[in-house]
């Protein structure tokens, strides 16, 4: 059977759809599991989809993902900006991960212009609220249909 | 029954006591959660709190905190000077808080000059040791007493 | 009729397909040009495609598209960094635009990570050669539709 | 007789009540200092308040305080930013010295965020408004309560 | 019959009138254009004015009055910040420049508060809106009426 | 009766007419306010010039001219560079301020090219020597007609 | 019983072997361990070894080390260029503590060229692969040999 | 036959002969083609001179070498220091480059230190005048006569 | 009558004596003017010894002294390190003027180390206590003796 | 025969044993060099010491030993941080380098955490006093073991 | 009889043709000497060629240049970007002298892209081999032919 | 026999009278030496005077002092800005050192206003020309007088 692709968020994102809406809307991350979910199964593929605030357990779904999926799609909230080990982890392993934000990070404080993870990324897209996770999906399957 | 406030602390602060006193006293965090249970009760409030060493616990409670506090008085420690998810967090909420640190943070490393949190706060209090604890609750009260 | 969205490419862009293949691939721009035409077809919207060298184009083109179109998908190469006189026509003009970049700009020199395009953009989209094109388009059209 | 407690104000505090209400309310700067008064007389103790848009009179009236005074409270305004000869005057007295803002500075322009004095000073506090005054006037008279 | 001074306006000017009026006003180009024209005529001067978005066309304008005006009024808008070219070709003539702005450039993003073309101005006027141009004209054919 | 327009020069202005004429010219400060005086009565408008060395006394007449002026033009001198105080006083009242300057500072030290002042102002003028100051009065003139 | 050395390795650290071997080698984490183990026991000496990817379980171990352990070897992988935590932790103990690396981190991104671990270590070593941590645990038996 | 040199400057060397002599000399930018012209018809080689004061004309022109010429030796004058559009068109190509400046350039402004060109250049030569075309042609006839 | 030399202290040097006698020793500033007065008869010289904790109190004894003096001794204290007003106040008269420190500014804070006085100065000296300003009178009367 | 391990040791080093023994301790270079001798001859190998305090020397037995050597063990003292003539020395040669320092320079000023040999070299150990050498011979005969 | 022309070369020049010949190509320091004598004998003229890897030589040869030579072709190696005493040796003489080095120094490390000589020099070669010297050479004689 | 003050200066010094005599003067370093002799002999004082180009020699003669000197005057020219290595050698003698310049280096380029030895001098004196060495000849007379 295919390896799934790993839909990872970070801290605060398991307030999305209560937080701030003016910023990201009223869409929850549930909402956008269940979406990813369905979108996946299209193409006879599926996700595995995690959040946590512990910058610990996105290094250890990073180094599971290595081992057991065909794909990474990583929105590491505030650790996107401050996290090395984040980085380190994406490092050591040999698949595909596209980076997205919800916001467009550039139109924001100065702090979070900067990513460890882009340069690490295949691509990365911002902006796009929900819909950012969705194209990052639809450019991962079309990426790695032929090596499920 | 009125909330209760949130009192949270963050890395090494439960060596309060024993650890560099000739900067921080003798004085433990349990005798401060202690003065403070008792400080709150004087006017009808209430404490709640917690340590942790981990960044994401920190984040955990300031999301809880949002849901089921009048108010928060954090001393994140270290954190207070990298993290970004907690200030994430502490923007996502509704509720006043109050940024404490025990010693003076500005007679330090240069690096413990920035604080993440503080422009987020509604005030700060640091150099007073276990006081300025006792000072925030103080004020957090007065704010807060028409909203319990 | 629909107005139709404006593509335009920045300086170098002219050379896609003939210049540092191992980065760019060797799809040209009339290449991209020709599979956004058809995209766009299908939901019976149009594409206007400009490239130029030159600064001034682009700034006359993003005017032109204030007044024209219905929405801006722009590459502007090298100029991304460098054209704050980009950045005015932009902010001149109420219609979306998302900024692509065929490659990773975060994996590149360090002075290609900064853009004074990106804080005035709708989205941003890097990495994934052509499809970035082509993932902005789809973005822009579904963001637009309404409003044709 | 007991030493009084000098309560010293800087540049532009005289017009306070009038000035940016929305930032610093409408109390004015007597109204504090008639309270710091009445809180004082509580304990047997006594303030005196000065306030000057010169930099030279903070000066003086530091140096004032080293030999008549039991403690000082200042907001040095605008000076807490640019003045070297003011943290000199405070580094050259024994008495204990707690800095005070109005507004939580660190909401404010980046070169807010540096102070001269908070080195110096037993402790900080901002953002409560006029009670950052009472709040310290509280702190100092229970550290000196001892030295009267 | 005299010299003409030449008036110069950079990137986007074109727009004057529709471009966030917020900030511009509705005046034209055309308008200051015309009321430079008639101002210039008052004192049997005249203007030749020009406007492109192109930076190389300002530099072959600035080479063209070095030749055949008796002065130059300018503003380059977002060329004053980048363009090294310009300030050249300014260095390279020997008849006064007077720099304008329509905004106080001082209040706005900090790329825009250094100019490369300062340094070699007669002065500097900014933040009258369009006249910035008038007391500009107005300076330098007092500073120029005995070269005609 | 109308209210005056404040014409307030900062240290060392005293000085014009004999310091570093090569910069500054032989007119002294009193020959200008005498010129703006003049210039001022043609339109039925009168000045109160002052000049002071002392960083305080400019705070006081700013203050004093929140009150009793319909507007201000300021050479803040040195104090341009270095005093938040200035600001502050400045950012604490209502009636338009036009900055000016003798020389031309971008042509001088790079710390004379920051102005804390600028922000603030409506707008700037600087390297027209006395004319400056008379230029900024036939504007703020025209500007604050109305309200006389 | 004499006390333990604690041999504490951070983010990454358990993919040893696997990860990147043209820079860290084949060698896993379990078999320094088992090394080291052996290493120790030559000299009645014993080591607990544990590996976390949570910066807030790097705390933990170093707090409990301060009251179990008679030294401490640490390689905090990404956490050593990012955890004030860390070094607050270390600070807050009184028992000798080797900062060791496998890879030579001078030669790798600028941001890990700078330790917060370093100032408080006794000494550092890096660049000999797991022998890194063999060197350090010689040089912390022959340190601490006489305590215990 | 074999390809020309293309031999390419940029703003304002138009103005060659006339513009600040003391720095500059008074060869004009024709009396230098022509010397380029006889200089390469010795070996049988020959040149091809353009410039401009537009940046794109100097991107078209650099493509165009890369198909049609078999080396460049470039003056860009300001555009040195200020156009990655340039220096992307100069990493397209696979031709030698050789960057020229008539004055030593790093006698001048510190921004004139930093050339986008230099590192994607073979060689650079500055400070020879006139001859530091000449010396730029001598070494790339050496250079590339193998290929014509 | 030879004119005086002006000796001019800036703030906090009236507490000399007093004040951090670890770094300024005990003698008073009256002891040094009375020693600077014997020492300057010996030649037939005078001093005039003024000091202010006022920065506009310098800038008017240094405008004072361009007229009445022969030339300046001056310790600014901490004005040193932030009076343009001063330094403009320096370059606007032609004595010469010598710049003294008790202590040895370097080996104090960084900010301590930049002089705005020192370019403008004919001599530096510091770090020898009182002989600071004995051996500046000496250099001083020595550069003079011809002028009086 | 064997080729020998070079020792190199730079500026002030010869001073070891008196000079600040609260950072280097009593044990002189000599005491250092015997003990090095005598722990190679364990092995068989030999090594050769030096001591300079020329820049110029220690580039010089950088190139001998890349000849006569299999093995560099340095402390360049100062020169560490200042030299990139012995860093150039060493990135021309093949032989393994070690570089030591006595103390830990992490813990002393700013300037001296930067090296340029760092980079160039196998391993990097410090603050372990003498006993740097020793560990780094011990790891260079490991290392160089199979190629005498 | 003509005064020579010095030819300088700094550290580690001595070791071309073996050291890293990617870079630097397989002519050694000997061969360029032997070019630049059998060259310069063209035109009568005579180099003195010296090489060290002494900071100190280079000045002493400046000097002696100053008084004994015609003119200077220095390749400074890395003291171009450490050595200030060069630089002074250098502004101490009054003939001309050419900055050359072998590779493009702008594509190697950040650091050696600047050179405290080049201010000084009246040209900079670089990037041409051993071919930068013999430009060199023939610029230098050129242009002092007359001086002979 | 008292110990002898060492008087050390370094590269170019031995120029003076001949090097830019604008800034330097005529007197040449001989001059001050035989003056520096004769005044030491005034007070049964003697000098040994040493110039060197060389940084290690330098070095050299300040370990030497420590043992043979009771005190130094230095003026170590440019290696005053680049040489940690003589600061190195300051820091391990007990013997009081004065730093002299001839110039005022506040006037001169920025990387001469930093210097490596004046936080470890006694004083600093610069700016008097040749007097600078008498003054601190005097002033270290009078201070080590009662310890020869």
């Amino acid at each position: 059977m295919a390896k799934p692709i790993f839909v990872l968020s970070g801290p605060n994102l398991n307030l999305l759809g209560s937080r701030e809406p003016e910023i990201y809307g009223t869409t929850t991350l549930d909402d956008i599991h269940q979406h990813l979910d369905q979108q996946a199964a299209l193409s006879g593929d599926s996700v595995a989809c995690y959040q946590s605030n512990m910058e610990g357990d996105l290094v250890n779904w990073i180094q599971k993902a290595g081992a057991e999926a065909k794909g990474i799609i990583i929105n590491a909230g505030a650790y996107t900006h401050t996290s090395i080990a984040i980085a380190d982890a994406i490092s050591s392993i040999d698949i595909p991960l596209i980076e997205v934000h919800l916001s467009n990070i550039y139109q924001r404080e100065e702090y979070r212009h900067h990513s460890y993870i882009s340069p690490l990324a295949k691509g990365v897209i911002c902006g796009f609220g929900a819909k950012s996770y969705y194209m990052a999906l639809e450019a991962l399957i079309a990426d790695t249909a032929s090596f499920s």
